[in-house]
């Protein structure tokens, strides 16, 4: 996955999903998440993601769309919901997921 | 670092930091990037930090703020600002900023 992300001009939308992983199930969560991005990049309004998640288990995944809307239909998505799921039940200690509107932006060397 | 960040009801403001570390100069790297989380706690209007780097040298740093005029402070801190420099000129490969309005949020587990 190409990083950082390449965005048009803001204004935007980013979806931040900060995560903790319980020890459960690493190959199942893996291959789920690696779907996750694959059927992202298929919906209307995907303009990007970014994801890291550090040897702790900490992760940062960001996701960017052309609006709200957008991003209403994604969690919405069948197959997601079975993904939402299973995060809750299984995958995640703690998550927190926000959604913000982007401002202004600037980078170097992309 | 606790992760995920506890913030308080929306509206704030995230400045999502995508980077590419170059291999310069690791020790130095993460003295310093402990030293400006230090700092930014002290920071008005500071209210968050959540930062991921994956082993492949991509990371993710989220930090979040009351106000875009407690962003710009922090942007233009004598000390922060000689960070800044020297992330142009010698650690990051690559980096996206953006400045992002949180609008919701919400969580599992926090």
């Amino acid at each position: 996955m190409p990083d950082p992300a390449t965005t048009p001009e803001p204004p935007y939308y980013a979806v931040i999903f900060t995560s903790v992983r319980t020890p459960a199930d690493p190959a199942g969560y893996e291959a789920m998440a690696e779907r996750m991005v694959e059927l992202a990049r298929q919906q209307p309004g995907f303009l990007g993601v970014e994801s890291a998640r550090g040897a702790d288990g900490r992760g940062i995944t960001v996701s960017y769309w052309e609006s709200e809307s957008s991003i209403r239909q994604w969690r919405e998505h069948a197959e997601h919901l079975v993904a939402q799921q299973r995060g809750r039940s299984e995958w995640y200690a703690k998550f927190e997921l926000r959604i913000a509107r982007v401002e202004r932006a600037y980078g170097l060397g992309s």
